[in-house]
Parts: structure tokens; sequence; C-alpha cells
């Protein structure tokens, strides 16, 4: 079980700073607790607000800088979720010290705290937690080819990289869903967006035999808690690294429909791999049809929407342009949510799914 | 580390029989081992060879009738492998009993034995071997974008359905292609195929995040073991339960080629599916296509000849029309290697792979 209870949190960044750390400003962002600093001792003296304007976050150097200030955290938050999800080795001894002042530890990695002897150990003395949000549920289920309830609108999130926004988009859509008065939720499915909604499951963590089956168990539970669906994506089809996860998703949530996120300036792939290789970000036409095509494999999908990350553009105009050519391009409902609002992208996607044949 | 001193083998079959237990049939045909009996209590008097012919093994009721064989046995190995990998209850006491004679317990499933107290502290005591085939490497590396070295050929066996002979094609063409002087070589990627070949990993009990990558480094052993490298499928990209493992090798192996694996009068996938539903089996000439879509994703890949599983038609002139038609359907080079031999299909393949474009 997640912990629910309003936290007081300290995130950890330590040499990674803010605008790389994908855990920490999904959690500044979209999260409701109380952060109280960030702690990265290259960022000393400036603010969260620099990077996400409205979040007056300080940077602190020191573990007990941000244990000195007015409301005294109650947990560290490990900020960054690097490929293959490992400890970093220099934050070893900031957990442990944070450890011994009694703090809980939020850990999205997989490498799991709890089964660290020295962590354990710690812990065990001061009474802190250790809650690895990636811990797989104790279940070995496959599918069971279980259908959606009546009613129920279910959409996932995919996209062409990793990390350019496929929770973001989710929480925006839910949020501008509710804003219409739709009963709208979001399906974690990675540590981040539990960390944020207090439930679901890191489905890169689970054994691959049993992927598809737990993301359909995910789902259903998703369905007793709102009508519009929305499951957090990852990875993408065509990353060479996560498709396996990507597949689980689309064929264990067997979504309604998909609303896929593209970031434009990017290139290729951006993760750990051999310097002499590289792979192209997909053109996307194509790319829509690869989606409804695999996904047609178990269960009827359509990409209905396109939500931009037009984040490498600095300039409104030139987002907006890019907007106005990708819509054009792609013949479906184009915006970038984040940066322009998503009431506008919402109702477009609520009305295309409310006229899908298989629904 | 797997054990690969030669075995004299009981094989575990209770309640079964032998033509639905995958891993007995595949360890009985391919492997190397002395089988000293299969024991089935529901079989006793009849013999394997009834399904397998020319395997002269006797089914026995219980345990000690096999320990009295002339030549006593130093294993047992667990002959299914059922949906979800469970231990199935009934053979608790069995294998209890085999280890208190101090026979070494070879499993394939998911539930591991050496993770079992009562199993652990039975075989403390007489020194068996609890060696559990799924147990997972203890290495946690995404992909790295790794190039096959130069002369290798690698090809993947893909299919229709799970369990319709993807391991089988592999072995026999291993075989062929090793008739024909070429260095080639299976990288086994589920328990039987690891039982048989005494190396290779369960891809399906990888931890989803780093199936490709693990796909990746297995393939790259076995470039070192042979320059024709036959990768056993698992799954199909339509298997409602398992497609995140199948795009875990195709995206992981980036196979040159894809060997399509198909058994002609299967209407739907076959699997614990609730009652209601059913998931019809694809039609060959656009899965064939996706297959090399969804291969392309990430390296292009393409689909050189169809083996057929013939085995629901009992006549030999049926399964020769119907590698005729589907020949003809596909314009690929057809046949079912397991009934009528592998050499033709090897040479053609052979061929096939030389001329491809990417090599």
């Amino acid at each position: 079980m997640l912990p629910t209870e309003p936290r007081r949190l300290v995130i950890l960044t330590e040499g990674y700073g803010i605008d790389d750390a994908k855990t920490a400003t999904g959690v500044i962002r979209y999260g409701s607790d109380d952060i109280v600093a960030v702690l990265d001792s290259t960022m000393v003296g400036r603010n969260v607000s620099e990077s996400l304007p409205g979040h007056d976050i300080p940077f602190v150097g020191r573990l007990s800088d941000a244990l000195d200030r007015p409301v005294r955290p109650d947990g560290l938050l490990l900020g960054i979720a690097p490929t293959g999800g490992k400890l970093p080795p220099a934050w070893r001894s900031i957990i442990l010290e944070a450890i011994d002042a009694g703090l809980d530890i939020h850990s999205g990695l997989h490498q799991f705290l709890a089964e660290d002897p020295e962590f354990a150990g710690a812990a065990a003395r001061t009474g802190s937690r250790l809650i690895d949000y990636r811990q797989p549920p104790d279940r070995m289920e496959t599918t069971l080819g279980r259908r959606h309830l009546p009613g129920k609108r279910v959409i996932l999130t995919v996209g062409t990289d990793s990390a350019i926004g496929k929770m973001s988009v989710a929480l925006e859509l839910v949020a501008a869903g509710r804003r219409d008065g739709a009963s709208a939720v979001m399906v974690p499915t990675g540590q981040t967006g539990m960390m944020i909604e207090g439930w679901g499951i890191a489905v890169d963590r689970l054994i691959s035999d049993f992927t598809n089956g737990t993301v359909e168990w995910l789902v259903e539970q998703g369905e007793a808690r709102g009508d519009w669906v929305f499951i957090e994506g990852q990875g993408s089809i065509d990353h060479p690294a996560y498709s396996a996860v990507t597949m689980g998703l689309i064929h264990g949530g067997t979504p309604h429909a998909m609303v896929l996120v593209h970031k434009p300036g990017l290139a290729e792939h951006d993760f750990d791999h051999l310097p002499d290789v590289s792979f192209p970000i997909a053109p996307l036409v194509p790319f829509i049809e690869m989606h409804e095509r695999i996904a047609e494999l178990i269960a009827p999908s359509k990409v209905v929407a396109i939500a931009l990350n037009t984040s490498l553009y600095a300039s409104d105009d030139e987002a907006r342009a890019l907007v106005a050519a990708i819509r054009k391009e792609t013949g479906l409902p184009t915006d970038d949510i984040v940066r322009f609002g998503a009431d506008g992208l919402w109702s477009a996607i609520r009305d295309a799914v409310e006229a899908l044949p298989w629904l």
C-alpha cells in the first residue's frame, strides 16, 4: 500500500539540477505535497520557479539546510529515474542522513531501498519508511480477456519517444475532463504518476509474462474510480529499449482510443545507447497508423488527437505554428495542452471517443 | 549456472498425460538426457512411444516405481509449464518424495522451488539441487543498440500462436544447418529450450524494462556460439497475454529474418481466458507484413519462410496439400519440417537470408 497522507517533502536531485529530473518536476507540478526544498548542491541560491514558474521552492546544498526550514519535512523523495533505475552512488550518504533524521524515503528506482541492508538497518533504528514505488504487486496472473465495463471510455497516451510528457498529458486531460463535469481519472503506470496519485503500478517493473495481464487488472481498478480512464503511457512502440513495456500497455489496456504525444524538434530517441548508433523519431502519419494496427491485433483503437510538447521552442508563436502544421499534417485535433491549456483538446477527444463505432 | 552433465531423469506429468505436456515432450524429443520413466498415475501401463514414436519410455504411477528401474534416476523434471507457471498442488508431495530420495528437481515454473521453505529445507537435508530454469539473470541493463557481428545471421521464429512449435522449428533448422556444414546454434529463450541446450534465459520472466536489453545481450552470447543464430520465439504479436514478451524478442533480438510458425486448423488462441471471449488466429498474409513492419520500427527484417505444424491432420497427404496451399497463399518457402524433414526449408532459408540487402 502506498502512503496517501499529505507529505512535506525534500526532493533530491543532487547533481542533476531540475530540468532533467522528470520525477521531481512531475511531483512539483502535479502533486499535492508540500515541497520544502530541492536538495542539489550544484544549484544553491537558485529557485525552482526559474524553471517551473509559480513554484517558489529553494534549492539547498545540504539536507540539514532543509531540516532547518520553517516547515520541517517528513520525507525525502528521490527526484530522478535514470536509465536502468540504479541509485547514483553519491546519493547513498544523503539517503542515510535522511533516514538518520527520521525522514521517510520515497524512491522510484529499480534498485529497491528496502532490500539494501544498510538502508533497511538504518530505517529499522529510526522508524523511517522506505517506500519503493516500483515494487511490483504480489500477483502472477496472465490476461483474462476482460472487456471494459459499459459506459467506460479508456484512453491511452502513447508517444513518439519516452520521457516527452505522456503522464503530463494524461493528468492535464483528466483535469480538463473534471472541469467539464466528467468523471475522469488517470491510471498511474510509472513511479512518478504513482507518487502523484497515490496508487498504481510501475508497469516497467512487471515480469514480462504478466505485463499484459497486470495492466488489464490495473485498468479494471481505474474503471472503478471513474468513467473516463486515461492510462498513463510508457516508452514508445519504436523505442529500442522499452517497446515491450509499451506493447503490454496497448494490449493489456485495450484502450478505446489513444492520444499521441510528440515533441517537435527531437531528432532521435534519447537514452543510454552506444555512441555510434542512433534511433530516429518516426514520421507521424505512418506512426499513427502503426499504433492502430498494433492495437487492433487485440482490440480496435484509434488515435484521436495529437498532444505536442513544444518545449524546445521558446516562442509561443513558433509553438502555435507547429500546432497548426501538425494538425494539418495528421488531420487530427492537435495542441500543446501543457502550454496552452487542455480544455479544447479534451472536448475534441471527448467527442471523437463518443463517436467510435466500437464503444 | 545451469547443470550440463548428462542426466537420468524421471519426468513428472502427473494428471496431464503427455500430449499437452510441452516441456516433457520437448525434453524427450530434443534433449540428450536418459529418460528413465514418465510419472503419471493416470497413464500406467502405457508407453510414451504411443505419442512420440521411437521413444520407448514407460509411464509409472509412483516415484518408487521409477527409482526401482535398472537405471536409477538422478533427477525429477517437472514436465509441464501451465499458464501462469504455478505448481499444481497435487505435485507438492511428489516433489518432496523425490527430494527425500536425493533427486535433483528441474523446474520451469514461475513459482520458484528454491524459494519455497518446505522444498528448500528438504533439499538442504538431502543435498538435492533445486534448479529453477526461470530464475532471471542478476542483470538490470537496458538496450545498448548493439549491431550483430559481421558474418552472423540472426533468425527469430515467430508464430500465429503460442505453444505451436517455435522451439521445435528452431531446433530442427539448427540440426539441418549443421548437416549442411553451417555453424548453427539455437538461443534458448524458454525453460524447455534451456533444459535441452543447457543455457539461455526464460525471457518471459524478465522485468519488462529490461526485456529488450537482456534479449540483446543473450543474442550476443548466441553469436559467440555460432554463425547461424536461431532465436527461439515466444508467444505471438497478437497474443492477448504474451505479446509484450514477443515484442521484446523482436526488438531486442533485431533478427535479420524471421520464420513464421503456423498451425493450420487452429481457430483461436488457446489459453486460460474468460469463457465468453475468443481471440482468432490471424490471416497469414497481413500477419507476415505486420511482423516486418513491427520489426523495422527498430531494424529491418523479413519473414523468409513458413514452418507449418500440421499435427491436427492425421494424413500425410492432407498435410502436403496444406503445405502447397500455404506456399501458394504466402509466396514463401513452406513445409512441416518436424513431419517431413528440415533440409529443404533450411536451404531455402539460407539462400533467402544470404540475399537480404541489410546483411
